[in-house]
């Protein structure tokens, strides 16, 4: 393999066979092609473009550089679900409990927040104690036990994803259908699973803008799960407004914590309750998607999903007694109203939910650089949505934050994130449409 | 400046402002900006390309990367001479002193060989004790006192366009005109010339392969030149099939002396007086160029061109004997015939000049690897031009090297490299084009 020779040729437009992507990543894994040289091939197959073959290989190279848990020793069929990332999206905390809940195991892998959309895993250890780095042998007993585990990527999991990925994201290559769809699927083929639902945010606040990159997207990534004999399918969700109302890692855990008990969450529930059942079908134990909306939707009535969440948390070290009171989390800073403006007048019309994210990660949510460290209890609830009345004066969203120094300016950024008119609001539903091996099937 | 976001700017074919390619290069060079990202930067602006005013600022970025030397203090009008590069092209060791001789300074700094194509500086150090590697001030003091230097480049040189060179050459964006002219220029214009002759080659032994891409060339490079405020003009000249008998250093060195000593070398003194009347036309010395042409015929005809050569070598510690008696030069191999199969009959219609190039690099005249060292008696004489009668069993060629082991296959491509029929051969003029700021003139 001559690694000169791959750039060349992905820079003239060619496709490249499975044989030269496999020994150009192992050979990059290995430390043999250097940075320099994966980066003007990344740029190259930016510009000229992947075909589905090259994108089956790329994953497949990047999923066994690593080590493929085997998962075959835990009764049931393994569903997994991975979100794209949006504001907001706390969706695995409750959808993993209620399939848990249902009968379906669950080996969940999760990531940490990137750019200005959060990640799971900084959401889980946003409750005191609970642990993420779990052995492989932890992981799969508790799978086995309790039907559920939540830990993050360990380093034997895709280890040529983690350096594409770093190296991606200071090279201007990022925003690559091939490259988001093979760095997404290597990982959660590792996993162990058998089956997988994967939902593909589509909007101002997700990584992929416009409906026709999300479905492209959705498109790539069940081609390479059908590819590899999971069943896989994609549902297409918007991400134009925060998902629920709360965003930052204590403040989305606290919210899911009421949806798990019954609150009244519309469109956090309506994307939940729509995966959770997908992943039911899938899992086995329910007839269609819609009996599996069904049962998921018992599992929260009956308080059998909020009590697999306190196992699992429990079982990981956390301190289960903030799940039953979350008012008594400590740490939790006073709450900095944001008011709407004098001259509002009508109601919420919009949300931008990309503002939103950047607020969080400002007010110490996320991260700015990869060295930056999460407070756990920062973030904003909105208080209102979307539909919603609003008159001036009236407080607009709640701000959590240990940093003092710079809240005016991002609660003049809160502020200009929602647009309030005096037409009439019309919210439409969440879920877009829906991708399977068989095609597209419009909700 | 954002290295990130010059980058993205490029990849979604943006142009840069000159400010933005000046941090990015001044970074670059101090080592600010690592490898991996100038390589995604270099591989974005291949395939999305850059703008007139991007090249001139990369140039300018480059050429103020280093030195850039002042020779006002030395009378006349300095003018120099770039080949973009080619197989048997020695042009250099004859110009130099033809138009040295006639009264234009002439201070070279060249280059080494470069893939399948020969460098000059390889070429002078074939002549036992020529030293290459002059201080400043020896530089400019012998082009004071001779009317003539020829050195390489030293490292204060455009280091920017050195540690470019080098990424480009292993992350696959070698040939892109942007880069190729603005490593030029910025080179060119560091050696303190007044005016530049370029000589575009064409066709299969050069790196332009087409005429349209070497027109792109000829234009971008004297439009870089004008802009810098030096009168530049370029020749665009056949590079189909080598230029002269001679492929090789030494092999050259003599075939260079002979032309200086009125031997008849009809396609390279063409080439030679043609670039050379150019040089004494813009040095002030010449009406016009074809007035200076015939100067240059003069100066080859009276000896004064040779004697010049001969003070040079003198100066630059060169072993003076070797040129009043080639034969004598030690180390030369003796050599291998390469002669016409037993079906030849007819006439050479052309020589492959790329698989000649190859072949001399095969030889020991050229370097695979950047770290190979170079035999400077290594390379051939062809016996046979485009033009002439073979018969069966005929010399076509000789091989000088001291590689013995591979030099059946190397005579087998070289035979290879010949296209012998008994169709008529029509041989063209060596010169097709000239393009001055005013536009392209058909000769």
């Amino acid at each position: 393999m001559n690694p000169v020779h791959c750039i060349t040729q992905k820079r003239d437009g060619h496709a490249l066979d499975a044989d030269a992507l496999t020994a150009l990543i192992d050979a990059y894994t290995r430390g043999d092609v250097p940075d320099y040289q994966m980066s003007a091939f990344l740029m190259a197959a930016f510009l000229q473009g992947m075909n589905e073959a090259e994108t089956a290989a790329l994953t497949d190279a990047m999923l066994h550089s690593g080590v493929v848990l085997d998962l075959s020793d835990t009764p049931g069929t393994k569903v997994d679900k991975h979100s794209t990332g949006g504001v907001g999206d706390k969706v695995s905390l409750l959808l993993a409990p209620i399939v848990a809940a249902c009968g379906v195991p669950v080996p969940m892998i999760s990531g940490r927040g990137l750019g200005h959309s959060g990640g799971t895993l900084d959401k889980l250890e946003s409750i005191p104690g609970f642990r993420t780095d779990l052995t492989v042998h932890e992981y799969q007993a508790q799978l086995t036990d309790l039907g559920l585990v939540m830990i993050g990527q360990t380093d034997e999991i895709a280890p040529a994803d983690r350096k594409l990925y770093a190296l991606r994201d200071v090279t201007g290559t990022v925003e690559c259908i091939p490259f988001i769809a093979s760095s997404i699927m290597s990982k959660k083929l590792a996993e162990g699973i058998d089956a997988l639902v994967l939902d593909v945010k589509c909007g101002r606040g997700a990584f992929m803008k416009t409906e026709p990159d999300a479905r492209r997207l959705a498109e790539t990534l069940v081609g390479i799960g059908e590819r590899f004999g999971k069943r896989t399918v994609a549902w297409m969700t918007r991400m134009d407004v925060p998902l629920g109302r709360a965003v930052g890692n204590w403040p989305e855990v606290e919210e899911s914590i009421r949806g798990l008990r019954g609150a009244e969450i519309p469109d956090l529930m309506e994307v939940t309750l729509a995966l959770a059942g997908e992943m039911l079908h899938l899992g086995g134990v329910a007839d269609s998607p819609e009996a599996g909306q069904q049962q998921a939707q018992e599992a929260v009535d009956s308080g059998a999903a909020f009590d697999v969440l306190t196992d699992l948390v429990e079982a990981q070290g956390g301190d289960v007694s903030v799940l039953h009171a979350p008012d008594t989390r400590p740490d939790v800073p006073e709450p900095i109203d944001v008011v709407a403006p004098d001259d509002a007048e009508g109601a919420v019309q919009t949300i931008d939910a990309l503002a939103i994210g950047y607020a969080a990660v400002d007010l110490g949510a996320g991260r700015r650089t990869k060295e930056d460290t999460v407070d756990p209890t920062a973030g904003h609830s909105l208080a209102k949505k979307p539909g919603e009345a609003v008159a001036p004066g009236e407080v607009l969203a709640r701000l959590y934050t240990h940093r003092t120094d710079d809240v005016d300016r991002i609660a003049e950024d809160v502020r200009a994130a929602f647009t309030i008119t005096d037409e009439a609001s019309v919210v439409p539903p969440m879920c877009i449409d829906r991708y399977t091996a068989d095609g597209w099937q419009k909700l």
